[in-house]
């Protein structure tokens, strides 16, 4: 059953990069020791080793281990657009660290561990636990640093949710239009008659595979279009994300199931970008970074017209990550101002329906729902997660008062690989710190 | 004569662009208004209209008028390393503004001018004037912002020789060491008997041609193999800065005469990281950025496996130049700290030999010299400038406490272009702000 759920978490997950010989290979890969970039040497030294290279051309950076490296490090390897912080002084992240290493936990699949092993379990690049609004664990691995963004891959499309439901909540996007209100030129592709709403929720039908073990994968289209996997000579396909996207054709009926493509988060991130007359990276700076007292700038890796990747494009510190998290926590409201609007953090929290959530069929996923680009667990606390491939999370739980945020680069890109180990996780965490 | 010595300068510049026909069309640019691309909507929108394009692969980027926006995008359309700020606050840049259009300037070729008239005609980005330690003058034009990082140009060189300087007043490298005991992998290249004081000054003979109007000129195979111009489909010229580097071969004697070339900076980098250990975008953040208080992060352009251009590529923004500039001005010291020892600032300041420098035959520069990287006037105030095409520059004039720093997209990349207007008016404002 695991191993059935982890193929149809493989194939729904959002994945930029071409290495089914490593996900799909008999031979375990490297450890999370034995893959450190930093004890490896990795990109080290002027120039690196040429057996210590990462390079986006050839490919290296979207393959394990490189990405152990790369997804610290993306700005070095492709055109990004810089998030700004503003000119204010950084908001005071509380510390009040403890010691949770002994907790114990029982993953998915039976095994006992502690808190110390998930780390090294989930190839982690940072971790970070809020507990009260207070910084209770802060924990950085290989090439992760606290002031280093770090790729957030999907963990982006619950920023481009929260950015709309933001609009909505000010009047300046209606949900129930048709798409084509904000965006006219997907008239005559999948879009041409969904509304806002079932983009904000994924419930839309269009022809878009994320399954990489084929090579004919919309996925690949739009890694290529979007400029996160090298177009090679001769490519004739998409050369944006937009022209990738007006060309999407319909799939089954709207409004019927969840079913998780990144093509929709594109398509929201153009209809932000249309209803606040703002690029993405601009909206997010003055709506939420500025707002929040971020520690350092954000980006977005951008496509060859300077695209913002809504789907997955996003980096941030994982300290920041954190102050998001914490505002979403607290209703919208971080650093002595209400950031994002109440109704919009409400309209998160209400969740989507659990019926069409059901139907995308994550066995691990009981219950859950798909809400504004968040993954609502329905859970007894509430608990609702931004989560990105390879090993991104935001969790939010409001009744234990604790956010966990955390990057990684583990070798395996579905959140179904992480799921067996890191929500049980999320669960011990709460119900030690709920105490 | 003045045409004889544009030639003469366009041909030393460091180019890194192939705009060949923008530079010799008989027909004059756009002004600075009709190119501004603020008001002509460039890059503005999703997605920007096509023939509101720049881009990269096209070459538009490197082409006037897409260099009014790419100067001050570069990091959206090319991969970069970031130059962290640190953790503290940014520090105090007092201001004490003065009008100062009505200053009267008379160019280098007659033309009688005022200080209003200089944005426009050098096509300015952004400008500011310190005097005493204060801002006096801060104007931002186009693209140009305070917060927004402007390609620097050739000023990094001088931020590649300061880095150089320090680490001689440090005790970890020595001019006087051949450069194959820092890189000995050049040891068959034009630096295979080259001393780092050569390098530090730019006397080496070295075949390497910066014009532009031959296409067989090594510039252009350092913008491909350093990431600054596209690397077409079946290039097989070096892939990497390094690699251009050591197949660079001699021509004529070290020693003998200033000879202005790219290269050079490019080795001196390589030096610099070999005896510091670090790459250049953590050296400059820990030995500089850091202890400026710098507002933001800046960043350097890098190669396909993430060698920061020392030659060309870094990116601040201004007020964080004219901190640099400060620091400089006051021997090292700046925020309350001795930040490059003064030895390192005194072994600039003592000037190169103009004999040497007289022989790279710059008729409008008479009495200067070249020294860590820094262009000696030897005026009677002991001013002395860092350069770069397009109109970048740091202008210290210890004696009037002044520091101008100004970034632009100028149509024509040589500093002989600019000198006519911008020479003297350095010195109207020095006469001014010194009585």
């Amino acid at each position: 059953m695991l191993r059935s759920y982890r193929a149809a978490a493989l194939s729904a997950a959002f994945v930029i990069v071409a290495h089914a010989a490593a996900a799909q290979s008999p031979a375990p890969p490297q450890s999370a020791a034995a893959s450190d970039p930093k004890t490896n040497g990795v990109m080290q030294g002027f120039p690196p080793a040429p057996d210590k290279l990462v390079r986006f051309g050839d490919g290296s950076s979207s393959r394990f281990p490189g990405t152990r490296w790369s997804f610290n490090h993306i700005r070095e390897l492709v055109p990004t657009a810089g998030v700004w912080r503003g000119e204010g002084v950084p908001s005071k992240l509380p510390r009040a660290l403890r010691d949770l290493d002994g907790i114990a936990i029982t993953t998915l699949d039976g095994k006992q561990i502690t808190f110390a092993d998930v780390p090294a379990l989930t190839y982690a690049d940072g971790l970070l636990v809020m507990h009260k609004g207070a910084i209770v664990y802060e924990k950085y691995f290989g090439e992760g640093a606290a002031h280093r963004p770090h790729l957030a891959f999907s963990v982006t499309k619950s920023f481009v949710g929260t950015l709309a439901a933001t609009l909505v909540a000010k009047g300046k996007l209606d949900p129930a239009s048709p798409v084509t209100r904000y965006v006219p030129e997907l008239a005559s592709s999948a879009y041409g008659d969904a509304t806002v709403r079932q983009v904000m929720d994924m419930t839309i039908g269009v022809k878009y595979s994320e399954n990489y073990s084929d090579p004919k994968a919309e996925v690949f289209d739009y890694a290529r279009a979007g400029g996160m996997l090298p177009q090679p000579p001769g490519y004739a396909g998409p050369k944006t994300s937009f022209e990738f996207l007006v060309k999407l054709e319909k799939e089954g009926a709207h409004d019927d199931a969840f079913a998780y493509k990144t093509s929709n988060a594109e398509v929201l991130a153009g209809i932000v970008k249309r209803a606040s007359g703002q690029s993405m990276a601009d909206l997010l700076s003055t709506e939420i970074w500025q707002k929040l007292g971020a520690e350092e700038d954000a980006y977005f890796m951008v496509d060859s017209i300077g695209t913002e990747s809504g789907g997955g494009g996003l980096a941030t510190t994982l300290r920041d990550l954190a102050r998001f998290g914490e505002m979403i926590r607290n209703n919208g409201r971080f650093n002595g101002q209400q950031i994002v609007p109440e109704e919009a953090v409400a309209d998160i929290r209400k969740s989507g329906d659990p019926a069409k959530f059901a139907k995308a069929g994550y066995p691990l996923l009981k219950g859950w729902a798909y809400r504004n680009m968040w993954w609502m667990t329905n859970n007894a606390n509430g608990a609702f997660v931004a989560r990105g491939i390879y090993g991104q999370a935001i969790y939010v739980d409001p009744k234990a008062e604790m956010v966990v945020v955390r990057y990684a680069s583990h070798p395996q890109a579905a959140n179904g690989v992480n799921d067996p180990v890191t929500l049980p996780t999320y669960e011990a965490l709460a119900k030690t710190l709920g105490q």
